[in-house]
């Protein structure tokens, strides 16, 4: 049996008692730790688990995947998720590839930035397609997530953007060397997110993310100290959003009168200095 | 305190580890009843947090919601929530309550259907907004949502339909001799729901939820005995999907192809006669 289990978002007690009873079961456990990550180490899970977890990294579950399905061939193996499970294309991938070789599949649901961002007053059902923002480079800057702001903004709806993160993302100047080593892991702040949206608003200019356009950036959604602010890009650029991970609402051209009731509860105007 | 609590999708073991200790902390428990139920009685919740458990249902909520403020003002209090805390607008509305009497609220998440429903395949990014249906009766057939399922279609995006619940419905005629006596609550099927799409397609004839439209029907997601199914429109209004709830998702114009493989492992085309 292959486990399909969602973490949720905060910590090792985000798992709800049915996950928790179905990796207890497993003699093997992997996290999938590319996609997004915890607010707490691997040593947590594990003792609560009270059992090893293997991380499982971008090329263990795109390229080697046999070896968790190699697994869940012959025993209970769970395969960890941050969030829920479906977030990343990759795992539909591996439910796949489970069902083709006959392996039992079964998926334990959790939260996902996807629905727990309504926390911060806007409605779930009013958001449009998510959008997906990567860390620009000098000759890699691909901005194809405008037309997608620009489709939602076209019909009223909220857009979610998710930040990239980079996670063991080997060093080319020392595998140029010969070395395999990896750069610190990074995650897009809010801040660096803005950044892109203004620079790309700047190039199209269709009015759907300037300095002016309302948004909400959300920082640890569900940890203790998570943190949100509403207010304009341009207010938005200048607040600390502090530790990882990050994410950000562009809000519809229309916000419902109780959407912004609860947004100003989170507003920028109201940070103490 | 009060502690916004969602219970996942399938029974009592789909809340959280942290939303247990939650409500374990809590003296007063209240279950929000009327925008989703869970697949057990609300005997076993009581069961799982050794303390009663108060049913709230809309009337109480919506009209006498100091009931809930006034315990959590004064003691931990719970309001339970089936999924996640803000799919339904009314908890926002809670949640602002609360914070103008300068309660103190904390939200603990949870799957919702939202999030849960790309366990069929579709990429959860690619979802465009939501849309609820209601039970036509002889005079009243609101179908605002077919514009709204254009609007997705326009740009290529699924429609989550989210199936009216009825529970506690007052009986008019009872009511009419000075009785309150409540009706048995009503879930819509996939198949109710299927007619209304077919009868406003008939209407306004755009193209998007006709006989030929591919969909994909749910029943309790997250539960044992969950059940899903892709098709045709006319092709699933014909199969049974058992016992509530129901959702049911329009695919986009377009489905990508790892979507359409593991859709297909739902295809109507494979159900056992």
């Amino acid at each position: 049996m292959l486990y399909f289990i969602g973490l949720g978002l905060g910590n090792e007690k985000d798992i709800t008692l049915r996950g928790l009873e179905a990796v207890k079961s497993c003699e093997k456990i992997f996290l999938e730790n590319y996609t997004s990550v915890l607010g707490v180490g691997t040593d947590k899970l594990e003792a609560l688990f009270e059992h090893p977890v293997i991380v499982a990294d971008r090329d263990l579950v795109e390229s080697n995947a046999e070896m968790i399905l190699d697994s869940a061939a012959v025993c209970n193996t769970a395969f960890l998720v941050v969030g829920d499970v479906f977030g990343a294309t990759t795992h539909s991938d591996l439910w796949i590839r489970a069902k083709e070789r006959n392996i039992e599949v079964q998926v334990i649901h959790n939260a996902s930035i996807m629905n727990a961002c309504s926390c911060c007053g806007l409605q779930l059902y009013r958001f449009g397609q998510t959008v997906s923002l990567c860390f620009f480079t000098e000759t890699w800057r691909p901005d194809s997530f405008y037309e997608r702001i620009v489709q939602n903004h076209s019909i009223d709806l909220h857009t979610l953007c998710l930040l990239d993160i980079k996670v063991k993302e080997p060093d080319f100047k020392e595998l140029m060397k010969g070395r395999t080593v990896y750069l610190p892991p990074r995650f897009m702040t809010c801040n660096q997110a803005i950044d892109e949206l203004l620079e790309v608003e700047e190039k199209y200019k269709k009015g759907v993310c300037g300095p002016d356009a309302l948004a909400v950036g959300l920082a640890r959604v569900g940890q203790p100290d998570q943190f949100i602010c509403f207010g304009t890009l341009k207010e938005l650029r200048e607040v600390d959003f502090g530790q990882p991970l990050h994410s950000l609402i562009l809000c519809a051209p229309h916000t419902h009168e109780m959407e912004l009731e609860m947004l100003n509860y989170f507003n920028v105007k109201n940070l103490k200095k």
